[in-house]
């Protein structure tokens, strides 16, 4: 455990506070609003187009923080190895995570390692905490959700999802589907420092936009509408998803998210957007309404221009994708 | 999943910065320094004398907070379940949790749960991570350490590794060894509040007490001597390890720590911990002693008055013990 420690964890993630190993990592704090958050990831198999589960594990945290408004600063990372697990595959998963971590400008800066026996974990789960702080000012939440407001996502839909399932399953499609895997945190960042007034903004990652727009819709005692035509989806992902009969909205993303804003900011927001790599395909996919008969009721407009409501799909559509 | 979150854990560990369902807990901090630490947990079997995976998982992480004399504010809650893992044992460990956490008056804020197929993750596998505030005056590690510090610890050794080994093997000894699972945060506190000069704190958690302070004689470039007469270590724990062949030295503890203060402040350290009900064992084992050949050496001075050096372990004595 020391010579993992001592000859893997500690020199690819080097940095002074993991090196100091105590039991936590300190460092100093301005006042104001902390975002804290956690994700455990079991995604199989760890190595897929567009990314791994380290990649994974430090995208998907460092994204819950960036939804809450909040800049990401610290991250921990804790292992649980199956005995015997490559260490080759352990060295790229952890370089993996550091890289992503250097790239948003954070530190991955206290941690812990168990083994189970053989035949359990899967070669290896990952979980990440993540602190971040956020402009007083600046709190989110889907209380703050406001009849009228538009919504937009930045990205097109469901390319995690399959390409996860797609590497698991040994499927022979010829395809282009690369996981969307990234970090929104520098996307978010440029949001923030605009004069924007985000009401709220939320990734789809498990259950996809459908359920997230639901859990908002719900949270706001609101109601949802969105054109199925305005929502981006990759030709691949939607000749797959007609072959395989999944539907693209409730498929897993881990670079995609919504976020809720005044109708008199959507120019702003998609203006903002549309220059960071990860916006590039932003657009307004619906608006947020009044309930009339039931809070928390999403409807799709589909191409046809038929209302369907959306609903909450019981169990998971594609299990073990993050 | 959304039945679960509503079921069982938002009415478990109700409080306002879980149920805001947000993908952060967000909350004010003051300016300071921040701890920040996390474990995950995997010890067979999920209950076990004295406690259960969920109490372990509160104790643990808020111990790591305590050891750096930080007060704990928040936790996470991150599970791995097993497919058809029994839910009433599910609540019986977020019960535990609960009221552990309760006790200690922190707070569990926000988590994540995946499900692993059945055959994976022995049950459950669980991740805390917590955040807490020090005293910017009083930060702690192994470079405070100083030749002529005294070591203390707060309690008898070994009951954790052997209650859980005991239970896993089903032997059938007569014994009445618990573990010492056990929240040291507020014991830390009556110590952070005397004006105590602690230099350093550490729990006895995995590689128990000998690897513990050969970890910490190395990083601070000192040499320890401990006297094992000196050690408590009850007398159930002391016959098993001699019938099984285990050091209790080694064996992990969840409720024990040592402390390295100046010698001047040893009486005064050891009034505050005999008050307090996890301190009332409390003893100095030992000095810290200027590294004459060699930096991070341990010496232990048997009942015989011989010294040996102690060494690292390799591998860990009982696997899985937290």
């Amino acid at each position: 455990m020391q010579q993992l420690l001592d000859e893997y964890i500690q020199p690819i993630f080097d940095n002074p506070l993991l090196a100091a190993k105590n039991d936590s990592a300190v460092f100093p704090v301005t006042a104001g609003q902390l975002a804290f958050t956690t994700d455990s990831y079991v995604v199989k198999p760890l190595f897929f187009p567009g990314g791994d589960i380290g990649k994974l594990a430090v995208c998907g945290t460092l994204n819950d923080l960036a939804m809450s408004g909040a800049k990401p600063l610290y991250l921990t990372c804790s292992l649980i190895l199956e005995e015997g697990f490559a260490l080759k595959d352990l060295r790229r998963i952890l370089t993996s995570m550091q890289e992503t971590a250097v790239s948003a400008g954070v530190q991955i800066v206290t941690g812990d390692t168990k083994v189970v026996e053989h035949g359990k974990a899967d070669g290896i789960y990952i979980n990440t905490a993540g602190v971040g702080i956020l402009d007083t000012e600046k709190t989110l939440n889907t209380k703050a959700i406001q009849a009228d407001d538009v919504i937009i996502i930045n990205s097109d839909l469901g390319r995690h999802g399959l390409a996860v399932m797609l590497e698991r399953e040994g499927f022979d499609f010829e395809h282009h589907i690369h996981s969307d895997c990234a970090d929104l945190s520098s996307l978010v960042n440029d949001l923030m420092q605009a004069d924007i007034k985000i009401h709220c903004m939320r990734d789809l990652t498990r259950g996809g936009l459908a359920s997230t727009l639901i859990e908002l819709a719900v949270s706001a005692k609101l109601a949802f509408e969105i054109q199925q035509a305005a929502i981006p989806v990759h030709d691949d992902v939607r000749s797959l998803c007609e072959i395989l009969g999944f539907d693209p909205l409730y498929i897993a993303n881990e670079g995609c998210f919504a976020l809720c804003v005044p109708a008199s900011h959507a120019k702003q927001t998609l203006k903002v957007m549309h220059r960071h790599p990860l916006g590039k395909q932003a657009t307004i996919i619906g608006q947020v309404k009044q309930a009339i008969e039931q809070e928390g009721y999403v409807s799709l407009i589909t191409e046809f221009g038929i209302a369907r409501g959306l609903d909450l799909l019981s169990g998971e559509q594609l299990p073990r994708i993050c």
